[in-house]
Formats: C-alpha cells, sequence, structure tokens
C-alpha cells in the first residue's frame, strides 16, 4: 500500500468540504418540517429515518463515484459498495436522527475516509448552526461563528473532575452495560445526556471530558476518530481495541482518563 | 389595575429584543472560551455561573432602570427589586449553564413581563445560533435562519405518540418524583434528555409534545409560559397550578396530553 501524499490529502479534505456543502443543502429544508418518520424494517426500537437522510447520502454518493469512482462507499442508508481501492468513504448523513426529528441542533453530517487501516480523515457538519468540524493528519479544526481554531481536548485527568456524557442511558444495550455506565460516572463531576456526534465535538473543543455509548455502527464513530485523536484525545472500545468497527465506545480527553473509565467499565 | 394598551405591548415588545440584543452581546465572547466555574454558596449540587451570567444580567438591568425605571425586576442574579408599578420584568441570563459550560448550545437568555398576576411577554433568545422565540397576547413567533413563523404546537393527543423530555432524570428533587417521571415516559413513544428553556421552545415549534420537570425557580419558567400558551400549548405545576412560581412543571401540546400526564404524575 502506498503512502498518501499531502496533496492527496489536501485533495480529500476539499472533496469533504464540497460534500457537506452539497449535503446541507438537501438537508436544511426538511429540517423543523413536518417531516415523515417511520421504523426501519428489522429494528426493534424506535429509528426515524427521513427523506433529508437518504437524500443526502444519495447527493454524496453520486459525489463520490463522479470524483473517486474507484474509491469504496460504506453509507448508513444505502450499505457498503466496496472496490480493490485502499481508499473507503464512510458517511453518515444525518448522525442524530432522534435530535433532528426533535428540532434540536444536536446532530450532524458525518463524512470519513480511510486508507488501509487508517481513518485519514474526518469530519462533521452541523448546517443549521453552521459549525463544521475536521481533521487530518494536519490537526483538528472547527468553524462557527466568524472564527476557525485549532482544536485541544481539556487538561482533565482526573474522574472527579470530569463532565462525562451520553447520548441516552436508555440505547445501552443490556442492564450490564448501564450498570458499569452507572459506576462510573458517579465517579465523575457531572453528566449530561444527548448529544450523538456532537459530543464528540464537544469532546475535540475541550468542553466534554469523557463520552461512554453502547451499540455505535461503524459510520456512527469511525469518522468522528481522528477529531478525537488529533485534538489530543484517546478513543477505543470498552475493551481497549480500535474504535473503527463501533460497538462500545469510550472517548477522553487524557490517557488517564481512559484509563480509568476502561477499568471501571470493564466491572 | 389598568388594561395595557396595544402600544404598550408593542414598546415592551421592542425593549425585549433590545435587551436580547445587548445581551448577547455581553454572553458571546464568553462562549466556548474557558471560563471559571465554582458552585454558588448554598447549594449541595453542581451549579455554575459565569462572569458571562452576570454581566448579562447586569446590562438588562441597566436597561430597564433607564427605560422603565418604574417597573420591578426579578433575575436569577442579583435578586429582587420590587416597586409599586404593577409591571414585573423576570431575568434569566443564561438559562441551562450546564449547557453552556459544556459548550453546547441548549441554552438561553429568558426575559419575561408580568401585569399583575398575568405573564404579558416572554422571549427566549439563543444568540450562537442566532434563535429567538417570543410570545405577546398577539401570538408565539420565532426567528432562526432566513425565516420568521407563528408557533404551533404539535398535533399529539396520545400518550403512545409523545415524545417526552426532562433536562436531566438527575435533577428530580426526590426518588418518588423520579419515579413518577419513569411511570408517565415509559408509557410515551420516546423520551429525550437535556434541554433546559430550549425544550419549551422546540415544544411550541410543535416537536415535543411534552416536558416534566421539577426544581425549576420562576425566572426558570415564568419567560417561557407566554411561548407554550400563546402556541397552543398548556402548562402548569404538576398539581394543575399556575406555573408562575416554578417549582414541578407540566407543559404539553394539548389539553388531553397534559391531563394524562398530571393524572400519572398525581400516582
Amino acid at each position: 500500500m502506498t503512502e498518501v501524499s499531502q496533496s492527496e490529502i489536501a485533495a480529500f479534505l476539499t472533496s469533504a468540504h464540497e460534500m457537506s456543502d452539497i449535503s446541507a443543502k438537501v438537508i436544511l429544508p426538511y429540517f423543523r418540517q413536518e417531516i415523515s418518520v417511520f421504523h426501519k424494517d428489522g429494528k426493534g426500537i424506535y429509528d426515524p429515518v427521513t427523506d433529508a437522510d437518504r437524500k443526502s447520502e444519495q447527493v454524496i454518493r453520486e459525489y463520490i463515484a463522479q470524483k473517486w469512482p474507484d474509491h469504496s462507499i460504506i453509507g448508513e442508508e444505502y450499505g457498503s459498495q466496496i472496490t480493490d481501492s485502499d481508499f473507503c468513504w464512510i458517511v453518515d448523513p444525518i448522525d442524530g436522527t432522534r435530535a433532528f426529528v426533535m428540532g434540536s441542533p444536536l446532530w450532524g453530517t458525518l463524512i470519513g475516509l480511510s486508507h488501509g487501516e487508517t481513518q485519514i480523515l474526518g469530519m462533521m457538519n452541523q448546517p443549521f448552526t453552521n459549525e463544521r468540524f475536521w481533521a487530518t493528519a494536519d490537526g483538528a479544526f472547527a468553524r462557527f461563528g466568524n472564527q476557525e481554531r485549532r482544536l485541544k481536548v481539556s487538561a482533565c485527568s482526573s474522574l472527579s473532575e470530569a463532565i462525562i456524557t451520553t447520548t441516552c442511558p436508555d440505547l445501552f444495550a443490556n442492564e450490564r452495560d448501564k450498570a458499569q455506565f452507572e459506576k462510573l460516572r458517579q465517579r465523575c463531576q457531572m453528566t449530561r445526556y444527548g448529544g450523538d456526534c456532537y459530543s464528540y465535538c464537544l469532546l475535540a473543543l475541550g468542553h466534554i471530558d469523557l463520552i461512554v455509548e453502547t451499540g455505535l455502527a461503524s459510520y456512527d464513530i469511525a469518522p468522528l476518530i481522528p477529531l478525537v485523536e488529533q485534538a489530543g484525545g484517546v478513543i477505543s472500545t470498552w475493551d481497549g481495541s480500535s474504535a473503527r468497527a463501533g460497538g462500545q465506545i469510550v472517548a477522553a480527553a487524557s490517557k488517564v482518563l481512559h484509563e480509568q473509565a476502561l477499568e471501571i467499565l470493564a466491572g
């Protein structure tokens, strides 16, 4: 597998920005409108998908097919399209569909790119609040309001000073997972629920110190890995493996915090 | 007590918009910066207050003192200043200080005005996302993005179809309150946590159907009452009394939903 050059990275990043722009135009007209919400086949829990979700992934896939026709694509709505290329785009058009349906802005469009086993690019776009977060090997950055800034996690290294979050305590896959999370959060300074992808951006910004979740798909988390790591944070599964495949995830502002969390979650 | 004229209402509304504008300028430079967070004296739980919170209330109080010198003022940070006037402004400079500290945009500046026992004006301003919600006897309105719209609650009239929210389950004052909330939410379609004042705006927008909270102060809720009611919703304490004084609050998209919620919360 050949190395990825700086100019290639720059071209991929430009593509991610362009895909965020075109998907935003598709999604925004649906936000805070009356939208049809239905249950996905084969899923027991309430899992709304909107036209916005589907149409957004369509325009992103069309862009990739045109611009990078040999690359693989994994998407939330339309599955995997695997080629011989070492490059694979991973797309979640609306991460946080429940927030979206509720009119809350705590959702985002996730676009990531891997090269072999390495997640080389990640982007989260929130078009309603006009916020964008992205990362490559050059660092993690955010653009909102009139500013663009480099992201850096907090200096928090102790659970007793940590702000911990999970999207919703009801989303834990089983009672044991929920109990382990409860044990961990009791050791922290403050717990807050809600957030989906937005929470990982707030961790990269230095405002949240610890995120614990379960049941994530790869497209929910892979695009966020570079954001957390390039901002100085640590992210893995509860057993310390790579977060790329999803599952039980822990993201922390520091190695010490991450280790303490893993230890408590292991029970 | 004399009636309030249309031109007086218009002048009060203009004032509320101006106060939202000037407080936004004070608050925004503090949002997502490193801020000092400390515990308020005499409160056992974690209750961050920022410089932004205090400075915002100061500029709002200065505005009222200059523009409406005979009116009473009740504020979160600097207490009550009661005059002989029938008019009383009620101000919460940053409702959702925990969200603010975490970098989440789900906080707002609340400004309300009562005339005798009637809450005649309410406004919620979220300057980071550039959203504003307000209501008088003329109706409830929102401004965000490029649009201004009249607010209308959802048509939801059944718990089994309702989206219910509370800011945080840990905020319930005691185990009984928490248990009653649990019983209610089990009957609903979906529960989501987090939101503070932002949730009442989403209810007025028609995206959330039910909000249940406890331990609210009058300044947390009084400015939001006109928003809920003028959008067609119902708001009261758990025992059906006026929500103006705070305490245990239920807000619902319809009378039927409100009655069902009260019944279950009564145990």
